[in-house]
């Protein structure tokens, strides 16, 4: 007994047309007309768009940051996420100083198996590059579907590697199908400007976007660009927020190098004046790299529209404003860097891309999960509406009208930055891998069912590249 | 009763996937497993990629020349088309000195009108401009599904307009909904290098790049683009061929300006050296813009793949060597400029661009089918292989590999540019509207069955844009 | 018997220091300390810098337009300039429809003679292109002493000639040893967008600068020097305005080609918001090109520093507001375009570029004489401070402040641009070939005693040039 | 008594004219006609040009590296220097590791002082950046007459810092008034590339240029300059080399920063060809930055002459082919790095630059003189010919031509990288504050008089700067 959606409209990132959708099990299996079969469950879509899942590549759900971990773990982000219409993440499994890549992921498997509502695969994130993570990176690829790696150009003393390290993971994940993600900002940059101000007595949210500025993005933009240049190997930027960065990674492209970039929904629709709400307000928006001034917004939307930039993804990394964010109440250094945004992904975009015209709503499809698919070594099984692919589908009813609202969300943080926000459409139903885990918008799924996925190495376009 | 492909690959301009297509009449209605009617026709595809049928968005069937046409017409080219896996040819329907839109518009027609193999719609060239035309214009976009217009930046005193009449025209078009087509070369610019090289008794075809350097090309595609800005209309550049004016449509795209680009098979594969073959031999290649120097090859692939060029077309405008191209045999520029093309573009780049990697298969569909379609009015009907779409389908055997020579075309002229290039794959099986037009490679139809396409109005992203 | 003037600071493009400065007859013959002959006569100048005189490359004096003229002649115009610190002027003649370019010359030649206060020397403007002219323009270098020739892009119907007669022009002038000189704006652009504006009933000032947007200044720019390196000649922009133009121009200069530069003050100092001053004062600033938005300034002054900007001229076309710029009361189109700046050009860059370090005192002197000279054949005669020069002096007083106003001003026209802006320096003493025609801040002179200067041809880089 | 050349041509950065110059004891006194005093002696130097005393901004003499020393000390070194037309050098003293920059100082006092035929200066180059080192960093410039100081991006664990200390340099530069000068090389990529070409059995002198390819030069210009800007501080870029590197300054002068950047005359005339020279003689030519592919060349000369690149110096650093260079013969990474060519630099620029067109002779005073006088607080004591100038002259006789042989030289070292080129021109007398040091083309001075010169501070142009 299959299950049908009927008289919906399918959109994916080439595609928009009127068709039924047949599930058998955890697999889409036709689409189409006259495709019912006897037994099958019908379910009445009509007026409502079908997308692909959301897949949301840059969570951070349950990151220990010394003495306290980010308010979301996976039960909470997980389910968070579903609600809002993504079906799968990909979170940051972080190798701490000292250990294994192996150590880091098994923690991670800790955290998250058994305890998501989404599907979920692991980055991981190197801070202790060595020749023993070397070898444990081909290693990952080929046995634990791992097949990316973060490293971070900032956080200097904490996650940041040098040049030597970042040129040498690359040279490998190039030879050994990953693909390398960095966290693009000079962090020697950050240290001085932050130093400096703390010197200087300069406390507020408001030196946060100051001492962070997007020249030090743009240069490690440009750098970790010539180091892949020189690696042979194709790389990821991280939530890139600024023009100047842009411009690089359009040279990159245009000279044909692979070179692929990320954004997020806080970078196209919030800016640096935020910094400047009153009181301590400006802590909600500290995040690294910081919001910039709105002139970048334009430069962003009109990346997306060129193809500059690949993938909408959210960095959520929550801290509740009283008890964490209020840590650096005397110390803007202090605020823990992060804010929530999973669950507002695909509405927010929806609303703000998709209804004013910057993205068409097959880029809306292929930003929110078919190019992270693709990149990431899920598709076709994630990312797409096809025969054969698992059945992640989102109902989305374009007619709901609504305000976002913390009370409304299920993020388990005591803000949104988009609090007040209106959002047009709404997750009517989702599918995951076949269960209708969200039914008119609640939550249908008795426990969390979503499984880890063991991802594909990154195929390089020279050798039939997949994206 | 239907007709069910069984057992190939589905590969549209997102997706790649194995599933059974299923046919029933002009269309497509289911796509999946278990999805035959009981007295369902069965066509094994096994090993097969299955592609939406080709769509050749620029050529000259049966273009009169002074004194004679073009060697194809609408019976030659398209039968040559759907052979080799197009099934829908945009062709130039031009309005001479003195014409009206309409009387040109009628006249193409005539030539085409039930003696196409492909179905076929027409963008109308426009080479007097004046305040009637701007009206018909409208007219022929509303009533006569006509929503592209070419206008030409050379070819003085014959098709060349200035300036002030392309502004006009491409207010006109970003007004009633047509995008405008643009030949871009700087005409005074050749009209002065060709009087020049005349007068210095410079003859031989190797003068003919020479005359029309690529400086005078990006010049133009500036000046166009800088005219669309200024209009708010978007603008496609037909023909792109080298770095220069590439350069300047990934600035352009990357400034959120709606500028589209074609280019074509012979500036992928072939460059200026073709001028110096021994004897006449140049003047086989003797197109405009001409071909250039071997190193744009390398940028316009990067520009494919980072999307900066949306669509390969082949400018098919085929001359005899023996009788027409012969013509200029004591001066170049008395050699008709156009090659033939319409049968090869599948192959070549299925051969030169998939299977290199330059390109992957998908945005092998994207650039000869889709992006067309979605920019020509024609999606979804067109362009993609979706329940409700045109059953235009080519069943590609990737098995076959051939070596292409003027003997084995079906090209209506005495030459090909690519005499002894390789091809993998062949167009096993051609579909045009479910009709089983080409079978094992063999014509099938016994008569011309492509009908006329009236298209849709252009839609700007900005009112919820279709590319 | 010799003047000497000591005690002050001689300046010049490359130097600045202490020394006296001995002049006997017309020339400059000696610089230094003891150099003093017995008869000599002693002028103290403690305190004060001298300057080569100033030297602006682009006036319009006396220029007939329709039924009246410029409301400066020669004989207001440089009592203006001298009084300004300038001694050497190079005004537009020009061509009407239907002359030839000797009858143009003699015109100027007429207006000029006997009734010039400072040396003057003459650009041929060419509105007239053809055959005969192209021959004239050789005889007019080889022996008329005019080496540089003006074109116009833009004022369609006039002025504006097509891009075959410019690039024709440009390959003359490369070869006969002429800079071509060239208005960029597209004109085909401004003419459609005034007749819009004309439509739609948009009569303000404030459309002026919206009809003649930037980019079409930028798209000019870009194509002539695109049309100068197809022709291997160099070429002069004039009265450059904006960023999208400086661009361009950086970029061939770093490639390489012979692009040479103009600004005026009036870009540097003045922008679009004064089309909105009350009333109808908007019209004096209606200059072509328009001034632009406040934020193209700063990239001028970068341009000036990086070098990418050659000179600063004032295009000096000044029209009164009463009873000439009032002719367009009830339609933008019709005000006379031009403005007055001949009086205040030094001063105001003294003020605005050297005293607030923008300009280091050797690119003032550069910019408004040196390089001119060098570009326009009247190097080492004029255009510096230096032993067999010719003794054109300005002994600048760098303590007088003061404001500038119509009434103080020597302009014949009834208005100044720069009405209440301040002033450092003033132009104390001024020397014509060894004459001292401005003695404390007034004029010594008795009657207009410039001279007509033949100047030498262009020199091209590549075989030793003179920049 | 003074010394009167008479019957030359002085050339500056902006002027060339025929007078005689006129020498008082260490200065020049006047310069013009008619003035000798009475007991003057009177040199002739009919047909011979004058310029100012050649300024080399970049040698290493007598610099320790490990067991021996850079085979030209000061002696030697400025002996070639003042025999080529050069009479001020600027040396780099080092600070060791565990130095104080003081120390480091002291110690280059103690090579050069009363050991050099040309004044000379010292850059402090810092190896060790600590908070001590930031203190005397203003101390040096205060009170010891240095005013620039030079990073290593390059040279990982001896000479390189890390981006933290480079900008905490630059913005202490910033504010005491020192300009710092930096080597942009990715150290760390080098490591990387040079460690794997060893692991890999590569050993021969060409893979000296393929582990240090201009990505990662370009990259850490690119990152200086961002570091730069964040410091509000000026930056000169050393040795520039490659096409990639001048883009990144080209635009950093564009957007008006002080940015500065020096090339070397083995860049504008060599390429890596040489490295691929018979036997080891690739070593000869092992350099850092190395010698770049040819096509390099012509757009650094593009850069001299659109002003993109202010000096040119020659990076001297000497070291024998036989006992020195071939202690790499079994590894180009044990090649010690450098090459002589204090004494040719101003006969291959006039020979190659000024006689063929490529810089005007007022550029090629202005790069090998001028400039680096105003960037390093020299002028206008040295760097041009001017009334109270110093009398550092060089009469070059254009007639003479020659060829570079070792033999002919009298650097201290056993080869020239430019064996068999030919000179146009020569150093026939050459004058040190006066003092007549050669005498038609043979050192006449009979002991080493050359001075050390303290330096002014760097003036930033925003306060009236100097260049
Ligand atoms: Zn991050
Ligand atoms: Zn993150
Ligand atoms: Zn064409
Ligand atoms: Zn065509
Ligand atoms: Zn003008
Ligand atoms: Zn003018
Ligand atoms: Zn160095
Ligand atoms: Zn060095």
């Amino acid at each position: 007994m299959g299950i049908v959606l009927n008289g919906g409209t399918i959109v994916t990132a080439a595609d928009n047309y009127q068709a039924d959708v047949r599930i058998d099990g955890e697999k889409i299996v036709a689409i189409g007309h006259e495709i019912k079969q006897p037994e099958d469950q019908v379910i009445n879509v009509d007026g409502c768009l079908i997308f692909p899942g959301g897949i949301d590549p840059h969570t951070h759900f349950d990151l220990p940051m010394g003495t306290f971990s980010t308010s979301d773990d996976f039960l909470s982000g997980s389910l968070a996420a579903v609600l809002g219409g993504t079906t799968t993440i990909l979170d940051y499994a972080t190798q701490f100083k000292g250990e294994t890549l192996k150590t880091g992921l098994e923690n991670w498997h800790v955290k998250a198996d058994g305890r998501s509502y989404v599907d979920f695969g692991f980055h991981m994130a190197i801070t202790d590059w060595n020749d023993q993570v070397a070898r444990e990176m081909t290693d990952l690829v080929n046995n634990e579907g791992i097949s990316s790696f973060k490293l971070y150009m900032a956080y200097k003393n904490i996650l940041q590697v040098d040049d030597g390290a970042l040129l040498k993971a690359l040279r490998q994940a190039g030879q050994c199908g990953a693909l390398v993600c960095v966290h693009c900002e000079n962090g020697d940059v950050v240290d001085y400007l932050v130093k400096e101000a703390r010197a200087n007595g300069q406390t507020a949210p408001y030196y946060h976007p100051l001492t962070r500025p997007p020249e030090a993005e743009a240069e490690a933009t440009n750098r970790v660009i010539t180091l892949a240049q020189i690696a042979e190997a194709p790389v990821y930027i991280v939530h890139l927020t600024c023009s100047g960065a842009l411009e690089i990674v359009v040279d990159a492209k245009d000279r044909g190098l692979e070179v692929y970039a990320e954004t997020c929904p806080q970078y196209l629709l919030l800016d640096d004046s935020y910094y400047r709400l009153e009181g301590f307000n400006g802590a909600k928006y500290v995040i690294s790299p910081p919001l910039r001034s709105v002139n970048n917004q334009e430069r962003l939307w009109s990346g997306l529209g060129s193809g500059a930039i690949d993938t909408i993804a959210t960095d959520h990394c929550s801290f509740n404003y009283q008890g964490q964010k209020d840590l650096g109440i005397n110390d803007f250094s202090k605020i823990p860097s992060g804010a929530p945004g999973v669950e507002t992904r695909m509405g927010l975009l929806y609303t703000y891309g998709v209804m004013t015209g910057k993205l068409t709503i097959n880029e809306f499809v292929a930003q929110t999960s078919t190019n992270a698919a693709k990149l990431f070594g899920l598709f076709p099984r994630k990312g797409t509406i096809a025969p054969g692919s698992d059945a992640d589908l989102v109902v989305w009813n374009p007619q709901v009208s609504s305000t976002i609202t913390v009370e409304a969300l299920h993020q388990q943080v005591d803000y949104t930055p988009y609090e007040g926000f209106n959002q047009k459409g709404q997750a009517k139903h989702v599918f995951l891998r076949g269960q209708h885990v969200v039914k008119d918008g609640q939550l249908q799924a008795t426990r969390p069912t979503g499984i880890y996925l063991s991802r594909k190495p990154f195929l390089k376009r020279k050798v039939g590249g997949n994206v």
